[in-house]
């Protein structure tokens, strides 16, 4: 049994309510995972979104979920509000509440407090270092961010598939070519580089928060990667068009 | 003069009727291109789509369009009449017509000819290659390609973030295996990566088509990218739904 | 006088007392900072320990450091007891508590709560991860580590310089070597990487803490990395001798 | 018998009358094809040249010769008439006259055809890209013409071994550069490398025939490394004294 | 019996007094092998130092000691007297007098001998160098060194964790740039690499002292790698103080 | 003057007799040196031979040759007797008899003293590394010695071009499998490697040969890439017919 089922959380319903036990619900081999099939055989489309069936798979790691803190439940409760689902991300971390308020914790400072820079250069940030480590997840989910917060369709996709094709600020070039040498070769980033950020205009204050958002992204990238997160399928049409 | 006009190409209209001297059409200089402003203030949308805005730039060279001969006149015709334009890889190789036709020959047998491989195979190889190479022109038009060909939007993200993450059989993953490694590094390429294909019941012909297939992607990659080739607008939001 | 401040922190007593401008003392322009002079002309030892003349550049940031909340003044006072020392990459993030709170809250998750790695496992992690990233920060808090919690002062030579150079168990192999490639290329990890570490008999929440703590060193290498933080120089000598 | 044929064509006549059956012939197994024994026992050489023992094989791949159509055969006989011999490159593709016709196509248009490029000029970019991607079959070939087109047998060496050692004309050095990281990197090649030729006075136009160039090396490269193909002996000591 | 054994000498007595027999002495099988058990139960400390234990295992060749010749018999026996044992770089040649004199005349020339570079400075390269290719043997040997002879024993962990985290002078900064660029991508350093050197001072006869130490160690480096070859133990605690 | 000769020497008379002085010869400015017209202009052939012409320049240094000893103008004399010249290698270290020595000795050794290699596996070795670090130098002088030793041309192209592409036998790829594994990344050598050289019979005596001949061209190609250091003119056309 444990080796067919993989981490997975079941509906919202039982997210709010139910036991550990109740959470794990994925039936038959791995073999025959709904994954699997996606490309032979893409699941027919259902009213009410792709979500009903892409997304009881969450991980290729059994992790049971374990029961919401009221804390957690709230955070996901307001996900559900605001998004109209709770990110893959979050349900995968949900098997130890420590691990998953610590993981939130970090997410929305970094992302969502007061910054130097905007919500969309952060998303910008963020997948131009997943388009470095080719990490599925994150390139579906904080594309369709980059995408929802400018409006522009198409920049979420030069930041997916290649940031120096866009046409970028002096400011926000010189912040993604940091992020870049940063993921790629951390052992080489030096004073010059962050003199270069300085005369881009960006505070001490800005250089950590670009040092930190590209951090942290090169951490979770490796977590998704390590575990073969799968995104929610709701991002994937997200904010196609302007 | 020279140096403020980039490869281009007029509307339809010019392209049937006029002389070479009509094509070339970008006013001002380049500082104040269209594609410089895209980030910061995307066009507003227009009926019709994003195309009338988003089309006139081509390449990063100023390469007059020369008069197309009758051949490529009704091929161009024919892209009209069947994708509702013209895809801006040929505009871009109309200068001249030995290289616009060598160019359309090759591709046309490669993508179109009757092979081993299904479209969606090639358009598959087309795009993991173009990823690998992070070519914006190419995962631009050949992702839509995927998911035109296959009716599943998510399978053209999975090409061109990262095809390892897709769920695919064991024939295809075989083959965009051999075409990731012959894109990578070819000099390594050796009669073990070819019975590895031929497991996967590749015939010889298959393997040539796999591998013409995959190295024309990184012929077309590189002039992509040493022209900064920009894809017609309208691939962006194609087949985006299931 | 901002650009000739840089990130870093007072004594313990102005930690616990101290408005937030009591916390800014370097003093003299970047080109006489203490670091740089370090290899040509080293501080005289003085008794008492290194900490005393190394330890007051701690980052290439000028970032105030803010008044400790009492949680943050309490763990400080912690490491005091504990350790002797706040170790600098705290002081690093001191300039704001939420931020604080966050990483000290995920790094003792991570690396002392229960876990079916030990401590000695999950440093080993770091330090090989560092190694990889050649993060000089982390090679000498968490190499002085590894050589505290094996008792083994050449195990920590061996994690920073080369981990394959050691003669380990085929479980910590397998750990390491699936850290190094999630590290080095998180877009080729695959099922096939989860089977070997679960041949290896670590379980699935193992995985995840082997995948969730290599991950985290790629974060904080980059953060070390592009702030150039520096380690307190009491690490250097630690658990030298058997 | 499919499996222990590999791409191959006989003799002139063959080409010239024969059905397509009449092309294949090689004997014998795989293990004791001629080309594993040339390092241990080199065939011995005969009057006329090395070209009547190496030439029978000339890729690994079992495809049969298609009847060369009016056009393809008098190309192949205008190749014998200047070379003496048809570049086995030619004999690769002739399985299929559509094909064949595409890349001759392309070839002489590419490297023939009137540009801003001198032919030895296209030539360096030939050998500069085949070096980086380590072809054997393109070094061979396209070594051979360097050395003959600029009557310096050392100049082809330097081509095929670092360009970076030859003493070269600025402009030549810019081509060469531009070559090279279009060819490593093209993702990271952008206006500035543009500009670089522009510098050394390359027009608009050479820069597409440079990018050009290096693209279709990278592809036939590919071709050549994906199918083991073999070069003519006769090209080995082709112009080795000036 | 042949392969349970490897390159391994026995005391000083032996290697003073006996034939090539009595220098082969190692026993049990590989399995079992003292090196093996490292780092799970490390060698209790013994009076007179971690040499006694850890240093019968040389490297993982099966290479028989031969007869020292006077020469290098008596330089053995400077060497224990100088540094207290013998190098074990010095034992691992020891199986062919040749090889060990021609190494050990290189050696002494390089690193002993008049030049203008300081031997702190000509160890900082060794161990840069030794850094890049995570040499175990030559960063423990050789960045014993440096702490030695700087008195620092913080430098000598820079240089074998990141040279570019060191606070160097601006000649020793670009000594190291050059001989990490040469050691990397020796195939991309010209005039422009030695003009830098003229412009921090160094003669020609200096830059071909930095090359010829940066090569060597490029050479020893695989020479212990290809090995196995461990250091003496001494090492590790050489000069961790000030 | 000094910033305008560089490393050279003059003709074997000045050699056996001449002063230091008398073998500084080389008069105008760098901009004019003869290897800068070297693509421009081929110097004409002349009689007996190209070395005439291209040979007063062997390195891009200063470096005034001393006075042979002896022991190195006996050395040198056989070499004219021998080889028709001194190799330039010799003559770029003649500047330092001690040096020039050491590395006559070490050179020797390895590629000439009895082992379980041939002279032509070590020159094999030689010239596979030398392609992996692009070393004009190596693969011009040690490309003819392959030719030479196999009386076999095109085996010297292919072990300067891609030893992949060379049928060899199993114990001859083995051997530069693991000469290219050490040269590329040393760091990742292990037992496992050594064990596949055992498997394809080599003795752990020749492990170390193997080793030890890739690792000594991994030095003397940096000290040649590192000097710009020229062959003699006379490889170029030796031995490139059967």
């Amino acid at each position: 049994m444990e080796k067919q089922n993989r981490n997975r959380a079941g509906n919202a319903a039982q997210h709010r309510a139910g036991p550990a036990k109740a959470l794990r619900s994925r039936s038959g081999p791995r073999a025959t995972s709904p994954r699997r099939a996606d490309a032979a055989s893409p699941a027919p489309a259902v009213p009410g979104g792709a979500a009903a069936t892409d997304d009881t798979f969450i991980t290729a790691l059994e992790l049971e979920a374990a029961p919401l803190n009221p804390a957690m439940a709230a955070y996901f409760e307001k996900c559900r509000e605001k998004l109209g689902f709770v990110p893959n991300v979050l349900r995968s971390y949900a098997f130890d509440m420590a691990k998953l308020e610590a993981f939130a914790a970090m997410y929305n400072d970094l992302m969502l407090a007061p910054s130097g820079l905007s919500k969309l250069e952060r998303e910008m940030i963020a997948v131009a270092v997943s388009s470095h480590n080719r990490c599925y997840y994150c390139l579906v989910a904080h594309g369709a961010a980059v995408r929802q917060l400018s409006g522009d369709p198409v920049l979420g996709e030069l930041m997916a598939m290649n940031y120096r094709a866009a046409k970028l600020s002096r400011r926000q070039r010189a912040m993604l070519d940091f992020a870049a040498k940063l993921t790629a070769e951390p052992w080489q980033v030096e004073e010059a580089d962050r003199e270069k950020l300085r005369k881009a205009r960006f505070s001490d204050r800005d250089i950590w928060d670009i040092a930190a958002v590209a951090a942290f992204f090169n951490m979770t990238n490796r977590v998704a990667s390590a575990t073969d997160m799968r995104p929610n399928s709701f991002y994937h049409a997200q904010a196609r068009t302007q």
